[in-house]
């Protein structure tokens, strides 16, 4: 029998599994990110959860055949370690992955890859049909988009690949990114772009009724989407946000031809009728080619720790027939 | 021995060569793209090229082992056939390619693949180092992209990867594209985008002295170019193409991670200094990841046939590496 172990390693939170042959969980351990203060103390944690999820699943560690570790970069790809992320405390400076990992149980065969890349794996694995052609966008506290295209999940060179929430949706720069550079896809419609952008918009149309706590600490992209059809301030900003999501997947449509665009990440799981049909709704008429089905990831928040448990099946492919 | 044959088929030439495995042509026949009236006069055209390029190398019909096709699109990529080509007169609805072809050549071993793409092939082929990641942009009368990302090539199930000529580089949409859409990078920096943006901006900006022929009949983008250093017009359009297309290049390598871009099309070949160090000076403040190199293709105007002849020998990849 083949087992696995995935990993998804997020900011905020750690999720574990192990698997077997189906791709299914067989067990799941979710603890939250430890936050430093050194990046070995983020490797120690990873490695008791996977010890944790292997005695959940009454496997020793030595029967693991493969493990493919989803995580926030950015990477040091040839010692398979992340280095310097942007998210977490600066005392972290390097977090040991895919040695530690390969040590416990006792493999060369782990893989490490960012988290939407690894989700497009899961989405391909559990596909019900045109599996070759898809593209896995995730709207969560960044946005990054995994590809398979002609039946190759791209990684790049780099494990770059993907990274479109840099790409510029707005060339006059009206928002700066979190990385610091202006006009990037993420500014306007990730988790912590939302905030910032629907205070923009209040200062250059204060004509716009609203009840939103904008200077409140806690003020979140939630607050916007739980006032929709309540707040003429909200209703801009999810009208706007939409098209700018839509412009975002039209440059994905044009570059890698996909069939398919599941989008997952809390923003649009939590909000699909207020993220995901906008993009729907505005995408045919930005789109020369073949417009792609938009549809939610029927993997919901798990998808990243299918698609690493699919990807350590597959060797990184997602393409289930390697199995058969 | 090893004998191809590569086919360039644009609105307004058509170049044919055939070569050995060193993939060098051995002859290049070249002639303008007849314009109808039918589909089948291009077809037939194309036929007699081949068999013009196969008597001038000396080489029998039935000794060619596989032939590539670069073409405008669309395709009808299950027919081999291009469908409703826009640049071509509106008599033209189907050109055949490759079942005319390949009965020629007696061979199954014919593909058809859009321009851009097998432009990567060619440098790829043809490259000193880094053949795995990288992409060929062509700024000519559109634009597109052929990607090469972890030493795939890609085409896309529709043939249409790499159509990156119709990302939006500005969502205010001041340009209507050719496709009809409006914001899309080649409105404003094709050969054929450039002179209506030029147009627009005399409009937009009426204190920018000028004495370019804006309302001649034949202007056109090398009236821009040739005027560059001499008139304050030409100087702004060519500034602001620079970004347009540093934006449209920093959309790419978010999205498919190169380590070199090459560019070719006769917009970039004919101006390198005006057009291609504009996109290297302003890129790196854009990118995130990795900035790649940007260089003028050195396979000049001959990039596309060298090609398909690169396509041909090596089953579409462009891997040197099969030959040996």
């Amino acid at each position: 029998m083949t087992y696995v172990a995935g990993v998804d390693l997020g900011a905020t939170n750690v999720r574990v599994a192990i698997g077997d042959r189906s791709g299914e969980p067989i067990a799941i351990v979710r603890r939250p990110t430890p936050q430093g203060p050194r990046g070995i103390d983020v490797t120690e944690a990873v490695l008791e959860m996977l010890r944790a999820g292997c005695g959940e699943a009454g496997i020793a560690p030595g029967r693991i055949d493969a493990a493919s570790i989803a995580s926030i970069g950015p990477f040091d790809l040839a010692e398979g370690a992340v280095v310097d992320p942007a998210n977490l405390p600066d005392s972290i400076d390097r977090i040991p992955l895919t040695g530690p990992v390969g040590e416990l149980f006792e493999t060369a065969e782990v893989s490490l890859h960012n988290d939407a890349t690894v989700g497009v794996v899961g989405e391909r694995f559990h596909a019900d049909r045109n599996p070759d052609d898809m593209c896995y966008l995730t709207i969560s506290s960044g946005i990054g988009a995994g590809l398979c295209c002609d039946g190759h999940v791209l990684s790049g060179w780099d494990g770059n690949a993907g990274e479109v929430g840099h790409t510029v949706v707005d060339p006059d720069g009206r928002l700066t990114c979190g990385c610091g550079r202006d006009g990037h896809w993420e500014a306007y419609c990730s988790g912590t772009g939302i905030p910032r952008y629907v205070r923009y918009l209040a200062d250059r149309e204060p004509s716009v009724e609203t009840d939103l706590p904008l200077e409140a600490a806690g003020f979140d992209a939630a607050d916007v989407f739980d006032r929709a059809g309540a707040d003429p301030l909200a209703d801009l900003v999810i009208e706007r946000i939409g098209r700018w999501n839509a412009t975002g997947v039209a440059n994905l449509v044009h570059a890698t031809a996909p069939m398919v665009v599941t989008i997952g990440g809390a923003v649009a799981t939590n909000n699909p009728s207020l993220v995901v049909d906008p993009i729907r709704e505005h995408l045919a008429p930005l789109v020369v080619s073949n417009v792609p089905d938009i549809r939610l990831t029927t993997l919901g928040d798990d998808v990243v720790i299918y698609g690493a448990l699919a990807s350590a099946l597959t060797g990184g492919s997602g393409d289930r027939s390697v199995l058969e």
